[in-house]
């Protein structure tokens, strides 16, 4: 039904959201408008109206946005009305770091199960979860129906565990090894390398 | 002279860079074309032919692309032929990673300064730096006129954090915080944000 929405349209709902809820939680709003919505995104006022124009009808003439109304809407667009179970794969200072970032929290996720091959990090607690072998990656993800992965390995593995992620159901794959990798047709991947990031701007500066 | 080219462009240059220089130094390879870097990469080879043709005739007919020749322009064309200085704001789990993240090094970069505000982490040894009191984060930026800054400090300090960067002199900021940042024009900043990453994934998600 909605297949055909371009994926840059979908890539900008989420920020939408993040930037309703600091609205509604941070600020105590009720209200907005795709004028005051663009102007603190640096996004045009039309390019939000459209973007949400491909999932219905959210706002009124004259008061603009309800905005839980709206946060509400965008989460079951994005599939956040239940939260999802996340495998982190890696235990190394990233993993210590994203195992600790309570951003995940009321975001729709949550990191439920932590996996290195590191005997000496096999068993340490990281926040509420201890570290397990990831020899029992596979069984875990099957018998929990996990879909979401966050990888945080070093280069030179991240394929390998991909490829053993997508084999037993892992369809949505947060990457942080700075490789691009190989995945099958429907599933999703994504990727953070700060330095790729880095690289891009420097090419404007002087 | 080159202003004219979309950013799009330009953000796909540094994931070439990296690819060229896998196939360089991991697999020892000496030439490639755009088919085969295109299928590496999952990018069309006529996207990549087009993208390099802004800056130049980088192949040849036949034998394709010389990889080492090819990094050495993108290298150029990014403004990566020098290391640029990197100031790190934030000494948490997320700056602990960060300042022990070896990706940086051989591809344009190096965190030489970390600021924080926490007396417990001031004097805190990172890797090969001590942590500085972030009260001193201006005096530093501009004796070392660095440009570029890597901001993990939580949503609610990141915009202060931002303004006080940039009124020193940076002029590219990669920002970990799950806030948009408002930036004067002339000042490139870019996001990481694992949620708004694994948000736009769930949507595809059944």
């Amino acid at each position: 039904m909605t297949s055909d929405i371009p994926d840059i349209v979908i890539g900008r709902l989420p920020i939408y959201l993040r930037e309703l809820t600091r609205l509604a939680e941070e600020e105590g709003r009720i209200n907005t408008s795709s004028h005051e919505l663009g102007k603190r995104l640096g996004i045009s006022s039309a390019q939000i109206r459209k973007d949400l124009s491909h999932f219905g009808e959210f706002g009124k003439q004259g008061t603009g946005y309800h905005i839980n109304y709206l946060i509400e809407k965008l989460r079951e667009i994005l599939h956040l009305t239940n939260e999802w179970d996340v495998a982190l794969v890696g235990a190394g200072y990233l993993g210590h770091a994203l195992a600790h970032y309570h951003g995940f929290e009321h975001r729709g996720f949550r990191i439920s199960w932590i996996f290195d091959n590191d005997p000496t990090k096999i068993g340490e607690q990281m926040d509420q979860l201890i570290v397990l072998d990831v020899t029992k990656m596979e069984q875990v993800i099957q018998e929990q129906h996990i879909k979401v992965a966050v990888i945080a390995v070093p280069a030179n593995y991240a394929q390998e565990i991909t490829d053993r992620l997508v084999a037993v159901g892992v369809r949505s794959i947060l990457s942080y090894a700075p490789i691009h990798l190989n995945v099958p047709r429907g599933v999703e991947i994504s990727y953070s390398d700060p330095v790729i990031q880095l690289q891009r701007m420097t090419y404007y500066l002087p």
